[in-house]
C-alpha cells in the first residue's frame, strides 16, 4: 500500500471568513488541499507537478477557529502525464476522534525541469479501496473528457 | 439578461508559487474564485450562503506576476436551496485583449440569519448559453447525486 | 461616457482590524483601493502604472465582518503622462442597496516596459459629471503643485 | 519637543508587487503607514483612535525587495476630537544613511470605549519645523472643509 | 514509541525574506514550527495548550523558493502542567532523500477549557532516543530555571 | 551606550490565535521578533545578515486583540562573524505604561554581498546591563557549544 502523505493546521483567525463565530473560510481550505495534494504528486512522480483542474471538491462539514485540521493525501490514478490525488481533510477533535469535513479530487501533471510534461509511473491499484477509486477516477476522467 | 458580477485582480509577489519566474498559486486563484462567488450568489438569493461544493475547476492557462486577473461570475442553475455559479478568471492584457485562464462551476446554499437552508427564487435561462448551461448543470448535478 | 472598472470582495476575520466585533482595517482597504485604481488606469492608458501619490482620501462609513465591499473605479483627469483615478468604495447590502464608504483620488505615472514614463491619451470629459470632476482634480493638482 | 514613534520593516518577498525586480507595493506601504500613525495618534491621546482621512501621501521613491524601512510618526496638528499625524518613511541604507520614500498626513479621531468621539488635548508646536507644520496642516484642513 | 506528527509545506514567494533567488523566510518558519508544535502537545495531552517559550531553534541550511518543507513534531519531555516538543525541519528533495534545516524545542503548557494550567500524563522514554532526548530536556529546563 | 531599534504593531484580527476572544499568535510576534532583530543586526554590523538561531525565547505574558505592541532590539554580544541580539516586546496601555511580554535572544552571522559570513564589529559593554547581559550571552554561547 503506497505512503500516506499527512499534514496538520490549526484554524487561526486569519484563515476564518465572515461567520460571526469564526469559520473556516472555503478558500483557505482549497488552499491547503493544493498544497499537500501538490506534495503528494510531487512524492509519486519524483519530479515538479503543477495542478491542472480540481474535480469533484466537496465541503462535508464547517471547520471552526480553534480546530485542528488534519489532511490525507494519495495517489487514485495515473495517466501518461497525469495523475489524480484525493485529499481528505479532518477535524481531529482533542479526543483523537476525527470528522471528515471535506473530500476532493485534484488532477496534476508531472513537469521535467523545463516545465514539459513527462511520464509517470503507472499506478497500480492494490487495496480494495484502491481499486474502488482507481475505477471511480477513470469514470471522473471520462465525464471530463466529454465535455 | 442576468447582471455579471465582475472582479479585477493584480498578480503580486504574494499571490505566486514556487515557479521561478513568478506564477500565480493556484490556491490564491481558488479564494478569489470562492469570493467573487459567494457575492454573484449573495447578490441572486438576497441571503447570506455557503459554499458546498466545487464541481469542476479547471486551470487552462498560467497567469503571471504582474498580470492583470478579471473574474466574471453568472448564476447558472438553482435548486430549491441551493444554487451553481460558474466563475471565469482571465488574463487582461494590457491593449485589453483577454485570455480564459480558469472555468469553475461551484455550488453554494442560501442561509437565513440563524444559518439554516432558505429557498432560493427560481433562475430561467433567458439566452441560448443561459439555456446550454443550465442543462450541463442538470447533468453535472446527476453525476454529483450518483456518487 | 467611460468603462468602469469594478471589483467585488468580502470583509473575511483576516481583513479587520482590532475592533471586537470585526471592523474592516482601514489598511487593508487602502490596499484594495489602489489594486483597483491601477487596473483602471492600465486599462486607461494601455500600459503598466505605478502609483504617485493617494490625493484625499476619505474613510466616510466604517465596513464590518462579513460585507459585501464593492469598488468602482474611473478616470478623472489626465496630464502628459500622469493620471488621476476615483475609487469609491460601497459596503452593498444583501437587498442590493449601497453605502457609499470611502472615496479616494490616486495619482498614477504611465510607463513603458523599461519604467520609463510615457504620455497618456488626453481625458475628454463627456458628462456633468466628469466635467466636474476633472475641475476639481485641476484644484487639487495645483494645490499639490504649489506644496 | 514630543515624542517620535518610529517603527522599522523589512521588504519580504510578500510585501512586493508585481515588478520584476521586487518593488515594496505600495498598498502595504499604506498598511504600515496607517498602523503607525494610529500609534503615534494613541499616544498622543491616550485613547483608541480611528482613521478618518488620508490627506495627501505621495510615494517619492520606490523600496525594493531586501530594503530596511523605517518610519517615524510626529503629531501636527489637533482640532476638538480630531489630530493630524504625520508619517515620514525612509529606506535606511547598510551605511546608516537614509533617503526619504514617502511621505503622508492621516487624520485621526480619539475615541472613547464605546466608540464616540471625545476631546483631544490641544497640541502647542514648539519647534519651527512644528510652526510650519501646524500652518500647513491647518490649510489643509480649510482645503478639506470647503470639499 | 509515540505517535509522530507531520505536516508538508511548499515554499511559495509569500513564505520567502528578501533574498534575491528566494530563500525561506525565518519568521514564516517559526510560525509553521509554532502550529505543528501545538497540534503535537494536543494529541499528546489531549487538551488545549499555549507555546510557553522557544528553547534552542537552530536554522542549520536554508530552504529555497520551490522546496518541499516536511516537519516532524515528537513530545521529549513532561512536567507537571508543561510538556517539550521537539520539531525537526527538513527539505524534501524530488528523489526522496531529505536534509535537516532546522531543530526547535518548545515548551506548551496544557490548558482547561478556562485557560488554567492542568496536569499532563507523564512522558515515559522508551527508546534509546527518546531517553537521551529526556535527559537533554531535564537540562535545559535546569538552566532555564536557573535563570 | 548603544542606539535601540523600536518598532510598532497592533495587534488586529489577522495576527491572532485560535481563541475566543482574540490574543496574539505565537508565530506572529516570532516573525516580528525576527524582523526587528535582523534590522537591529544590520545597523551594528552594516551589512547583511542571517538568522541563526534563536536561544531562549519566553512568553511572558499575552497580548490581546487592538493591543498596541512595542518592539526594542539592542546588540548583547559579538563573535568573531556573529552576533547576539536581545529583542524585548511590550504590550504598551493607552496611559503609555508597559508590559514585557516576550523576551528572546537571536544569534545572526553578517554576510558579505555573495553571501559570506565577515567580521563583526567587536562590542564593548558600557552599562552595568550591558556587561550582565554580555557575561550571560558568553554562557548561553557555551550552552549552545556543548551541544
Amino acid at each position: 500500500m503506497q505512503q500516506i502523505t499527512t499534514s496538520v493546521q490549526l484554524v487561526l483567525a486569519q484563515h476564518c471568513n465572515g461567520t460571526k463565530n469564526g469559520r473556516l473560510f472555503g478558500g483557505q481550505l482549497m488552499a491547503w488541499i493544493d498544497i499537500i495534494g501538490a506534495v503528494a504528486a510531487r512524492r509519486y512522480t519524483q519530479s515538479n507537478v503543477t495542478t491542472v483542474c480540481v474535480d469533484n471538491l466537496s465541503f462535508l462539514q464547517p471547520a471552526f477557529l480553534n480546530d485542528t485540521v488534519v489532511q490525507e493525501a494519495v495517489v487514485t490514478w495515473t495517466g501518461r502525464t497525469s495523475l489524480e490525488v484525493r485529499v481528505d481533510s479532518y477535524v481531529e477533535r482533542l479526543d483523537g476522534s476525527r470528522e471528515l469535513i471535506n473530500r476532493a479530487y485534484l488532477v496534476f501533471v508531472a513537469l521535467d525541469a523545463e516545465g514539459k510534461p513527462i511520464p509517470v509511473p503507472p499506478f497500480q491499484p492494490e487495496t480494495p479501496e484502491e481499486s474502488r477509486e482507481y475505477a471511480a477516477a477513470l469514470s471522473r476522467r471520462e465525464i471530463r473528457l466529454s465535455r
